[in-house]
């Protein structure tokens, strides 16, 4: 390390199973701090002191090499496990350390300390409704495939490159909704009519919108210099696509500044549709 | 409610965001009690003292209707909603007031109190370049397109329906890794040879095996009673797609009881693949 390099602190977020818990819970209270200083790392699938008591080996001596104390963020189950991370000279912070007190007096009963339930097949049934979900999105993304909208419980609607798919798929993935969706084009702006395949599921469309100059630089990328990606047109089929929501009443959302989480989260809030499964 | 029925906890996961932290945090806790017990929604962008009022007002009836006290999972930034929640006649348990005091102390600064990062747009760069894996696994989907494979930083193969679709849009989705998947063939089986696009990218290769029975099942959902669902066939297409990751030496994991999110983890750990965020 060169002088004028400052040191990063190292974070770990450390679990018996995937860690993704671990990295949800960490990076979200690390949005709270200055992030450049630090350096983020996983450590999955620790599930015995053997292991944990390596690792614990390998966590103690990047503390050494930077002069910081390590946080490890961790979601560990196991009291063998937590109980070797928790002598090591760290910062440890476990979830179920500091929840399971309150929620065992909340819930007056003990817990059950059954290992690697979130994050994995708990429910089989559930899982593969899950995985028929994202089948469904993508074998129903951009308007193919238009017998299987009765299946639907929600069709995204806007023009080419607004961002349709992402959604769709986190949405399934995430949730196991069966999310579908269908680009507006030309043949709609001229008609004002919504899409014959739609029109018998008018309840299930929801409608995106995008800042022009947005999708001006997105479909820039895929064909640069084209009139597809011309201001002009962009702001056009936008600009029809908004006036065809509010003619038939379809609900919408301006996309720009949201990420694929937050739309999905809006959709499902507006359209009121129930997850599968937590 | 008739007598019968037993009164389930009302259990809220509230944000003044997506919801999606405090969902992943309070699921993962509850998976360590009975959960046919809990009743669990989710109340997202809760993120002014009104709304959290309201919401409040909300939950303590659900509270009322119950006889049980709900319990409230909650990721909320903002000092003034946590204060009309924590005031509330219901358990609350908080991410930050659990977490910050513990890290400010580590950190040895105080925390930020800036609303909405996790899981919106942090980072225009990032986050257009994890949308931008998506279109890359969507755009090399089972073995369509194979000019792009120099970008991949990892390729699945395996024979057909065994899962690589879902894992490499996951790992593109939630890691923004570059993963692109192929389908192993009879071309292969009898030549006992990679195919040709992959040769020159052995080093990105991961192979998926399952259990021939759940191929089978799988596969029969598709085509009942067909030839491609038979059980000698898959299980002759996986001795031999076994067959050929042990003579190429390519490392693979045995599917049939992981979940896409175990199985992203595991194949980023061998392939020592790093995350684009956290």
């Amino acid at each position: 390390m060169t002088e004028s390099e400052k040191p990063q602190r190292a974070i770990f977020f450390l679990s018996d199973r995937t860690g993704i818990t671990a990295e949800t819970l960490g990076s979200t209270l690390l949005t709270q701090f200055d992030e450049s200083e630090l350096r983020q790392s996983t450590l999955p699938f620790v599930n015995t002191a053997d292991k944990a008591r390596s690792t614990l080996a390998y966590i103690e001596h990047t503390g050494r090499a930077s002069g910081l104390t390590p946080i490890v963020f961790s979601t560990t189950v196991s009291d063998e496990v937590r109980a070797v991370l928790r002598a090591g000279n760290i910062v440890f912070l476990d979830l179920f350390d500091m929840f399971l007190p309150s929620l065992e007096s909340a819930l007056d009963t003990k817990s059950t300390h059954r290992v690697g339930q979130a994050h994995g097949i708990a429910n089989q049934d559930i899982y593969d409704s899950r995985i028929d979900a994202m089948n469904f999105a993508l074998n129903h993304d951009d308007g193919v495939n238009e017998q299987g909208y009765e299946r639907a419980e929600v069709i995204l609607v806007a023009p080419s490159r607004v961002g349709k798919t992402p959604v769709c798929i986190y949405m399934a993935m995430q949730y196991g909704i069966y999310a579908a969706n269908y680009p507006l084009t030309e043949d709609e702006f001229d008609s004002g009519q919504l899409p014959r395949a739609l029109k018998p599921h008018r309840d299930k469309l929801y409608g995106l919108y995008i800042d022009p100059k947005r999708l001006h630089h997105i479909r820039s990328e895929r064909r640069k210099g084209s009139q597809y990606a011309a201001i002009p047109q962009v702001s056009y089929e936008l600009r029809q696509a908004e006036q065809l929501y509010k003619k038939h009443r379809v609900p919408y959302a301006e996309t720009t500044h949201k990420s694929i989480e937050e739309l999905a989260t809006l959709i499902m809030q507006d359209k009121n549709l129930r997850r599968r499964s937590f």
